[in-house]
């Protein structure tokens, strides 16, 4: 997504090869209008895709993600980050190691949200390890839906979790595929 | 709003007077579709405050809030819950206390995001206490901006907060206005 890599080019800050700072319109102050057309591109990414639900996991997510639902006319699912296990039989849960927190946490979904024979499109701002998008497979797939796509709106494609997803069989779209990144520069797909 | 009243109604759960459940549609699944109206609700009520940012907590408010800040073409700024204190100058924060959680947390701004002459709408999906809403606006404030609207959801307005905000102030503005409520049963302002 054309715009998207130039807001990347023009107001990201990779900090070194594994941080790229995108707070000034993504993270922390969001850029509402290019949520609205990244949820326009994602709608129409997986628009053969049979999507019933849009998932995601707080809260870095929820803009896109909204705007992405919104746009395929499909509920959204907010995945909760819990500390501790949840000892209540309709609540799914699955442990993630965040790479950028160094911490793990709960993954958690009320089973009632995600049902038999649903297709999700899980949808994130960043890929990286997939440690998140794996630990939402499993949580998903627990709840006896299918995932029928992964969304992310950035994705440092030189760490392993788009591989391994694609290896692992899912359709994986990224919008913005960033291929090298150092202090100061940021290259994408297609570029030399 | 008659339309989210009545899904209240419809599908929201009183447990006790001070919890209603609302994760079906607002919390943890969420209609966009009436986060998309709920937008277009707030921009109107606040259409002349000559709003230039809309402010939210994570995360729970972010999907209104986004569909606000789009209706109103203004950029969203989301506000972090951080567990410790963070040693850095450009960093505002102010200790908040959360009824529903029982414990504290830092809510987090960096400053760069609110300026001074910022006119902050402030969305959240609840209202009770009034301590995140007291919270943000304490930073809001801190950052040199001013707290042009508060906007809530759903306000228990039997609690202490509106009336609280209301006396110090701020124009405070709810979509759906609860008076009374308890195991089952839910009053609206306006109902007998």
């Amino acid at each position: 997504m054309k715009e998207l890599e130039d807001r990347i080019r023009a107001e990201g800050k990779a900090l070194n090869e594994d941080v790229l700072r995108v707070d000034m319109f993504l993270n922390h102050q969001v850029d509402c209008r290019l949520m609205d057309r990244i949820g326009d591109e994602f709608a129409r990414l997986f628009q053969e895709d049979g999507i019933t639900r849009v998932v995601t996991i707080e809260a870095s997510g929820i803009a896109p993600a909204a705007m992405t639902a919104l746009k395929m006319n499909v509920p959204l699912v907010i995945l909760k980050k819990s500390a501790s296990v949840t000892l209540n039989s309709s609540v799914l849960q699955t442990e993630v190691y965040s790479f950028t927190k160094q911490n793990t946490y709960q993954l958690t979904l009320k089973g009632e949200y995600i049902r038999p024979g649903d297709r999700v499109l899980l949808i994130d701002d960043f890929l990286a390890n997939g440690e998140a998008a794996f630990g939402a497979s499993r949580l998903i797939e627990k709840a006896g839906a299918t995932v029928a796509g992964i969304g992310a709106v950035i994705c440092k494609a030189f760490q392993p979790g788009l591989e391994k997803l694609r290896n692992a069989g899912y359709k994986v779209e990224a919008l913005a595929e960033i291929t090298a990144m150092g202090e100061g520069f940021v290259r994408f797909a297609g570029e030399n």
